[in-house]
């Protein structure tokens, strides 16, 4: 998909020339695969604010034939280590101010860009690329669904075959859900599975152990799919058996809380706000304290991505972000329940991407 | 472990010393897992010159219950981000000279950081706890020779229930192996596997796709295990059916090659000699110009760390150190082999880790 590329640099141009900038050092390999397709370990751009033309990618020797059949479309320099390379670029061509991604450029190896780049002048250029991310086109939006799909179906299949049952531990359970993910296509986990059972599901960020599954367990599934890139996150909190009064309480309310903050994703509303949305079903039912963390977060080529929904997340949405909207209520000692989707801001209701049902699902 | 937690951190002191720092910030997740334990994904160490009741560990809320298992040991500080809350800390208490990780601390976090420490002065201090993890201790081999044995068991699993065979594609064998590792107590692969067969072996670093393997293909597996945060690291090349000549050739000059890299461990031998050794065997038979990578490298925390054993390493062998020794040639559009180890450097001969055989397999 060139032309989707063409298109991503034409709107990066864009913000340089606001910035009063020649050209743009990138470094960053998702900024790369995003400005480029190039999906390998070693690369960087030098982004012309002029056009494409004089635009320069530069990869190693390993991925000659990787690149020429991803990266056609740009003046290619195999070279190794890529920045300072690019940065020699700049000083060849005398280029004028020119940014770098001096979020993820090292105190060190800014020593050596100078020294490569010689009389340009290197600008701090930090998030530029992230800043388009945000707001996610079709290509991406259409990976994302593969990769909410991929989890989907797993998930589907962990259950129709009693992968949800007394006596597994929470390690084979995160382990037949990954592998099942990487038969639908996944080519990994979207980030480390967590599975909770019991009293582990009050933990939010609990790591699966050899703990058994126990009937009246609740349990906290919190895993994704990693495909073409982009990354799924998706919660679902079962019961094992017949769900205690508390559990079917707690379980409502979280259920609540989420379908609350879903409804708030509307174009223009700050990000704050969403957060407020669920979180105020939380706190009005006394339990605002064992609401542990932020509502939600972007997600794309990254697992955690702008923008935050969080009560000190800043902006506004937009259409075409998206985010995951994630509410949690954890009983310390006891149990937690989260529920959590991967959404895309639409105008009118956002669109659903991970489609697992949210009712209370008892195993 | 803590004893051994001490004692890294006292070596770590008598480097701090000689370069008249009062201390250092640890910033780098495997630096700080290296001379604390702490496993998690968020966390940095401000350690003293003096002693450890002066040293400072920070990781955020989410570790509370974790970090109190993991480093019983230190002054513990909970906050996030870690590593401004440790430069807080060195103002706080009026610190001299603080070496920061400037190959790791980006230029826009040393402007955090330098606002939080105030008027300490912030001092450029890159590669002190890489330059300790060189040679390993005890530890850390044992926790290599666990990865090595994963590797070893699943790779022999694989072969005797018949894994490679005509019509499978390199990526289910990849699947497979990893899948085996896991069996055998790895937390993952130690990098993404290569099974590279037929032609595809000619490329040093291609990636498992749905190509079939075929009788007569040389069939090129790369792969490793992670356990315990080290990774492991092997190459075999084995033939599906008879061999041809030339494969036979081909495999016996790379197996004459590793042999000799694998006699030049010596402490006190040049790296750059190590490669030499090796590379003499592949030039005197012609082949030195489709010898197309170093001949190995330290592993350890990271799957490729220092030494460099290649034409342009630096330095000396000294016994601990744990290396890779791993000579290729790769015959384009034909085939290729390489053959890998992973072995401590001792005092007399090194200290093999993987232990599959190295003759010529034939399946």
């Amino acid at each position: 998909m060139p032309e989707t590329h063409v298109r991503r640099r034409a709107a990066l141009r864009t913000s340089l020339r606001e910035r009063d900038l020649d050209a743009l050092l990138v470094v960053d390999l998702r900024n790369v695969r995003y400005l480029t397709g190039f999906t390998g370990s070693n690369a960087a751009v030098l982004l012309s604010a002029e056009n494409d033309e004089k635009t320069v990618f530069c990869t190693d020797g390993r991925y000659l034939t990787q690149s020429s059949r991803q990266v056609p479309d740009l003046e290619r320099l195999i070279d190794r280590p890529c920045a300072p390379a690019l940065a020699k670029v700049t000083a060849d061509r005398n280029l004028g101010r020119t940014g770098f991604e001096s979020h993820r450029v090292t105190v060190d190896e800014l020593d050596v860009l100078a020294e490569q780049a010689g009389k340009v002048e290197l600008v701090r250029a930090a998030g530029l690329v992230e800043e388009l991310r945000i707001v996610k086109d079709d290509a991406e939006i259409e990976a994302l669904r593969m990769a909410c799909a991929a989890a989907d179906r797993a998930l589907a299949d962990l259950v129709a075959h009693g992968g949800l049952r007394p006596g597994r531990t929470e390690r084979e359970v995160a382990r037949e859900l990954e592998t099942r993910m990487l038969d639908y296509g996944a080519a990994g986990p979207s980030f480390e599975s967590i599975v909770a059972a019991g009293a582990n599901s009050a933990i939010p960020h609990h790591r699966p152990t050899d703990a058994e599954l126990a009937t009246g367990d609740l349990v906290k599934l919190d895993f994704g799919a990693l495909v073409d890139g982009y990354h799924s996150d998706m919660t679902r909190t079962f019961v094992l058996g017949a769900p205690a009064d508390w559990q079917r309480e707690l379980y409502d309310l979280v259920a609540a809380a989420q379908a609350a903050g879903r409804a708030a994703l509307r174009p223009g509303v700050p990000v704050a706000d969403v957060d407020a949305a669920a979180r105020g079903v939380v706190e009005a039912a006394g339990r605002g304290s064992e609401f542990l963390h932020g509502l939600g977060h972007g997600v794309g080529l990254e697992i955690h991505e702008a923008p935050s929904l969080a009560r000190t997340g800043e902006g506004r949405l937009a259409a075409g972000m998206a985010v995951t909207v994630e509410p949690g209520v954890y009983l310390s000692g006891k149990g937690g329940v989260r529920i959590e989707d991967t959404l895309v801001v639409r105008d009118g209701d956002p669109e659903l991407l991970t489609l697992t049902t949210k009712q209370l699902v008892v195993v």
